[in-house]
């Protein structure tokens, strides 16, 4: 069948619909953009009217991603999630300091002008709340930013941990340190010295401008993989000791209760973890090809494969992973998925390069010998399809 | 010298410096935010006020990207350079349809959800417009962006345009497309074939979210490595044929003297280029350790190499390259200078993985047999350290 330029131009689309007539809406006759002239340059960009992607506040003190309605890997730096213990503070970057003291040979009081004139250094890695995955009960209406908004990706810039700690001289006897944040919760964490000598960044861009307000504006630290809140923001104060701190965010909180009545602490490592994006609830789909796409990652490295399974857990397929695949980041993956129509559970399972798999969330109580657990939940997740396209969140069981 | 935690915190830092003290400012006295309860979430982050990067518009038709403002590789896409002819249209996405006709099996029209129903992919590359590093004239004040704004780099996102193509069956004998923007200036370029089934995409993703309208929303063509304009927005038809169109924008202008008087067209690809963003006007460097950093990209595949200079071009040093390096990407690259006082010129050239080198000005010009080109500039820039730490941009000739 052959259309003139002009037919389909000058006709409504609809009428002249031609393959996939399924997808195609009837549509009011449109204004025709080309016979008008366009709105001039501008200083800053903004989104289409059409799009409104948009945090989800969950009180006052965090917001998710809307994962349902993201591409590809990068998380725009508006999007970002935010959890917080005292509200995000407003921080002069001209009053902007940084003490570092305790077991160190010169202690020094760093300005944001004196970290960045340090070597600098670009990496993408995920940040994600511990308690990502956690609290979502029995509903089954929620979208993926609902079930998982606490984990974003960004391009992350900063000063190498270990170049500011070679700078003051910190002690071979050492092996803890205390980073504070200036907020109003005055967060404080323990973090061991081995993981500033091996990853760790004082980070004061993302995504290529400087790091947002919620993130930890002017400078936080970043502990790649490990769990969003010893990624101290807003940080003021380093101290480094021979012992750990124990602050109230890791002996009161962030902690893991195990069989025997002990509760597992620092707990830094996410695990690897996947989620399903598309679809989900609240879209619908239409019968035959949809591709299943979703995040995956993992706070060990990088993702090596991610299972996925239409028919409920009982079989499962690699899905090809976005390229390059990088160490602690959202890893795109993505299956074509002939739909026929018949109600479909829809999951995934990540596999790191360390071997690490995703655990049904049985194996996960079992593995730690107790029936709940309010934070490193890394469960696979699945998504029923129903017959009439409709798509809910399927917690386990799934057969 | 030791301090403890109280002297600090409640003195003046600038009275207990401690190290690195030339690059301490006498401050006011901080409000100290710890004692504010700060902001709640909300579902829109924001920039933190004393940070403001802004495109700077040149004209009603492009404005371009604050190089100088920014981190490691990735172009907030409210900073994406923009460049139109016609303006920036406003098309409702429901409304948007893409034509695919003239040589083909199967003339089809597309919706923007038929375009998302294929199989996705994400990429990162840069995009720059054939006319970026040019008209600076003799100019010694002006900035990176000033320079050469008119390249960005984000992650894409959509759907081969090779898959497209196989969908409607392009005919053998078809050679080169029409892509026909739906703007006021209904811009047309003719492209190769072999491109569509090289690496095109027609993407709706940018940076995660929804490509920007100064980007081409909802869908345009994406031509990883070719000059800008061809890179057609807000693409509402495609036309298969066995020779090119010969349109406007590809016979008035797009084109490049050559010596013999006639003009050389379909010049797509984009050389090697290396653009040192820090030290750069309107900066001042101090003397001690400077990163001098900056971006390299190639139209033809990955940077392999960046060359600094900080005398003139008398000697080159390799940078160190930010990893991962992507191919047709932007690619931060950092050198480590100790600046001792005197007057310098600061260079760099980019080397791609095919081995195409940056060329001077005067090589370029000597290359194509003219005395001065008005697109496809690609020649090393530099910018001169003068004794007091003022940065300016030096053109050639350097010594």
């Amino acid at each position: 069948m052959k259309v003139s330029r002009r037919d389909l131009l000058a006709g409504a689309a609809g009428v002249v619909a031609l393959g996939k007539t399924a997808a195609m809406q009837p549509q009011e006759a449109p204004a025709d953009p080309s016979k008008v002239r366009g709105r001039p340059s501008r200083a800053l960009g903004q989104r289409a009217p059409a799009e409104k992607p948009q945090r989800q506040p969950r009180g006052v003190a965090s917001s998710g991603t809307p994962h349902q309605d993201l591409y590809g890997t990068i998380t725009p730096a508006d999007l970002h999630f935010e959890r917080h213990h005292g509200g995000v503070p407003e921080i002069d970057p001209r009053n902007y300091s940084l003490l570092i003291h305790g077991m160190v040979e010169r202690p020094m009081v760093f300005t944001l002008a004196d970290l960045k004139r340090f070597p600098s250094v670009s990496r993408v890695h995920f940040l994600e709340c511990s308690g990502n995955f956690g609290g979502r009960g029995t509903a089954t209406e929620i979208t993926p930013q609902q079930l998982a908004g606490l984990t974003s990706t960004s391009e992350w810039t900063g000063v190498a941990l270990a170049t500011v700690f070679r700078e003051v001289g910190v002690r071979p006897q050492a092996t803890w340190f205390l980073a504070e944040g200036q907020d109003a919760a005055l967060l404080t964490r323990s973090i061991p010295v081995s993981k500033a000598f091996d990853d760790a960044l004082i980070a004061y861009g993302q995504n290529g401008e400087a790091i947002r307000p919620e993130q930890g504006y002017p400078a936080r630290l970043f502990l790649p993989g490990w769990e969003g809140n010893s990624n101290v923001k807003w940080l003021r104060r380093i101290e480094l000791s021979d012992r750990p701190f124990m602050t109230r965010e890791e002996t009161s909180k962030y902690t893991d209760p195990m069989a025997d009545g002990t509760a597992r602490i620092f707990s830094f490592l996410m695990d690897p973890r996947s989620l399903i994006t598309y679809p989900a609830y609240p879209v619908a789909v239409n019968r035959g090809w949809v591709e299943i796409n979703g995040i995956a990652w993992s706070g060990s490295g990088k993702i090596q494969r991610v299972d996925v399974s239409t028919d409920g857990g009982a079989t499962w397929t690699a899905a090809r992973l976005q390229e390059p695949v990088l160490s602690k980041a959202h890893t795109r993956f993505r299956h074509l998925w002939n739909w026929t129509g018949g109600e479909a559970t829809i999951m995934s399972r990540a596999i790191d390069e360390k071997g690490n798999a995703q655990p049904t969330k049985t194996e996960l109580m079992a593995a730690r010998g107790v029936s709940s657990v309010g934070y490193h939940l890394n469960p696979i997740t699945g998504w029923l399809v129903r017959p009439d396209g409709t798509v809910v969140y399927r917690a386990e069981p799934w057969a």
